[in-house]
């Protein structure tokens, strides 16, 4: 089976090569399973309801979020409404959405949750080991494979939880930075890895940002909007084989051009 | 003209690995400079002048280094007769080191200097951008091609120096979280970038350190003795293919297994 | 000679409790200067032109700013034709407004200025140490005594700022964690120090901002609006007493209640 | 009744005053209960089991421990026999030591527990808020007041857990800045509250450690000794008054020189 998932879709042109992408991808590719993080699609900052609905009508299964997952006014009430999007799960426990998703497709229950990492990360969260240990435990018997992606800055972090999880995992994959890593691989030979799945949107850019006000932000430390940038549009994903034990056996970054 | 670009060397591993691959690969490959970040290649923190001194038998050209520079003791005496080694230059004024090295190979004279970046780092720097911009303007005219190194941990002030520098660098490289990305490039079309070159050393590991005692460390948050690795060793760098004008032509990224 | 340093002004109710004080302080207690931290006056983040004019107008004779220098849209323009308001002396040098003050009264030259620190700060600064060192040099002969602030989080960093100042400043205090401390001494014999010299505005609140949605964030993660509070409004300063030498031979922190 | 908090001890100087001061204190002024942090007893950094003995029979009845709680090799083994210290009850659930004291006199039955910050906070902790809510709660009727120390940097996090906890517990106490705060004062009528209690030990210093090295770091970045300093030595704490409904009617700070 395969599974796409797609790292940060930021602002409207990320949105719109989602839309023009993945039924094609899905069809060329025969993709079973896509997931998105979607937490800069509304302006480069959270998302909507509304946007979310769209994004799961064009082709894409499962949507995940990071720290920005509050980002857009009332999403902590359009959430509760959402049935295919999960907010990370190591946030507290009375945060409103769902923690983790199970996906089926042709009988295979794909258990798919984020947890936030907890270096140089503004939001708080619990911590992410215990949480995947504990979300992985608490529902095991009704899945057949797990996605656990990792939203989080520091590189020892992110591959520190893809060693934990090796083996118990069918992929760990880590999302946050907006640049993709090169160091795709399966980790004690069945778990599909990645640092960092990198960034789906406007690519002439900082993080998908304009780079002339982000450079003035560097350099003065003054406040300046910084809008969605709009060259070199590409989306960012990471392809995850696997069989029906939920064991990966191959895993392949690629970037498509708008 | 060639150049390599070395990332992260991480202890004996690193060393080893270094010493094996790179008079092969500058054979190979016609590679005229070999640049070097070791700022891990004392037993993964900091270096040593004795171990400097083996790197630029070994076929290094000259060796940077990042926020570890100092975690040797006695290092910050050895570098003043080190005169292939360069420390970051935005550092104090008062460090001891140089603050930027002028390699020269036919005729061809490469600049070469490290700013640390200021987002999620432990060592206090002045700003990098700026201190980037006064470099190259005061050294104009006693260079051909600059080869910027950004020892940083945030994407976002890696790429911004890169768009920043871009066109009035031969190539500006990331180091530092040891951690290759993927989208080595040419920026504004002859200057080549990439956010992160990664590592070079163990890579069976936590940023080339023993996995279990660091993931010990992020559960039960305490300390514990975390030594270099030795699975999987592998050497990390950049090739950047440039012309005598010192503009980049081209950018590739490579790993070599020990 | 006297002068009374006022703490972070936050909002309406901490403009308001200046303006019904400070004359009456002035002439009770025989002040000669009144210097105040105005970073939160406007709503409870940054300072507009109006409302600097407004401060100086009820008896402030210069006014400092912190972090939140560049909160309120325009002051960025304001700025330049205030002659009595500074920025953080250590911020980039290209920043719009004055790097520091000199007040003048009956002949005595006092001179004013605010570094940040550089530990736990969101707005990146130069060297707080160099900067000061630096200010000082330069404007020697132009000042009979200096009033530094240290706008900063870490008490590390500000007392080591205030040791290192001893002996050359008339006052050395500090601002910005919004709770004054009870450290309030002379340095070295003539340097009157204090970590914090407190808040100005509703002390029943959390830094002067409504209890509840500052609880509710910490428990939550979620984004919610804090209003700057109500109840229990203070004036927190710290009175210098000091020579023609510019050296301090007094210092009292003193708290009013509105 | 009355109990004494006593601040971060620091070293030597700090253990001297302890076993000088406090013995004459608690006779003096009729004190029942005197709790100690001790966290950086041990040259400065962490705690050993022979100390912890000592300061329990210098007067001490608990000893609580913050973020430097690990420094010392073995004192992670040495925990589980000291029956009167607690290392801070929002580390993971697996830590050794215990997370609260239940402390008696004359019937009444004191709770102690400590919990980390986590903003600015090296060491990852679970959140404070629903920590100090759940042992609250688990404990309820095998106490009768509480004490609980906030050990943490940002005063935000410190004034909400204040008044988060203010009228379910007898004293919510701040450690860790090592500078005591002039905020001393009953919250909602009968909850004691500071922000931070202060250093013990030596404060011809910087947070207790030598002042010229400390200077040095910050000017040039290099790590040098910082020793525990030795001029000014001085006691720090605070001293509530309650009643047998576990009540404060008074808070007072107070600073013994040695
Ligand atoms: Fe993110
Ligand atoms: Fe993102
Ligand atoms: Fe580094
Ligand atoms: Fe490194
Ligand atoms: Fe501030
Ligand atoms: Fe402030
Ligand atoms: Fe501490
Ligand atoms: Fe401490």
């Amino acid at each position: 089976m395969r599974l796409l998932f797609i790292g940060d879709i930021v602002g409207k042109p990320g949105r719109e090569i989602v839309g023009a992408v993945v039924p094609k991808l899905r069809a060329e590719r025969g993709i079973d399973f896509v997931i998105a993080n979607a937490e800069n699609a509304a302006a480069g900052a959270g998302i909507t309801g509304l946007i979310a609905k769209t994004l799961l009508e064009s082709g894409v299964d499962a949507i995940t979020l990071g720290d920005h997952v509050w980002d857009q006014k009332g999403f902590e009430t359009d959430i509760a409404s959402l049935d295919r999007v999960c907010r990370p799960a190591n946030l507290p426990a009375t945060s409103p959405g769902r923690d983790y998703l199970i996906v089926e497709r042709n009988g295979f229950r794909l258990l798919v949750f984020t947890v936030l990492g907890r270096s140089f990360m503004g939001l708080k969260a619990e911590c992410p080991f215990l949480c995947a240990d504990a979300l992985l435990k608490r529902l095991a018997g009704q899945y057949d494979g797990a996605v656990i992606e990792v939203h989080a800055e520091a590189t020892s972090e992110k591959q520190a939880l893809g060693w934990h999880l090796a083996g118990r995992a069918t992929a760990v994959l880590g999302t946050h930075t907006h640049v993709a890593t090169a160091d795709a691989a399966l980790l004690r030979g069945h778990t599909a890895f990645q640092c960092d799945v990198g960034m789906t949107g406007p690519h002439e850019s900082v993080l998908g940002r304009e780079i002339t006000p982000v450079i003035g932000r560097f350099l003065d430390s003054m406040p300046r909007r910084c809008e969605v940038a709009v060259g070199d549009n590409r989306l960012s994903a990471t392809l995850v084989e696997f069989g029906a034990d939920g064991r990966a056996s191959g895993v392949e970054w690629l970037q498509v051009r708008g």
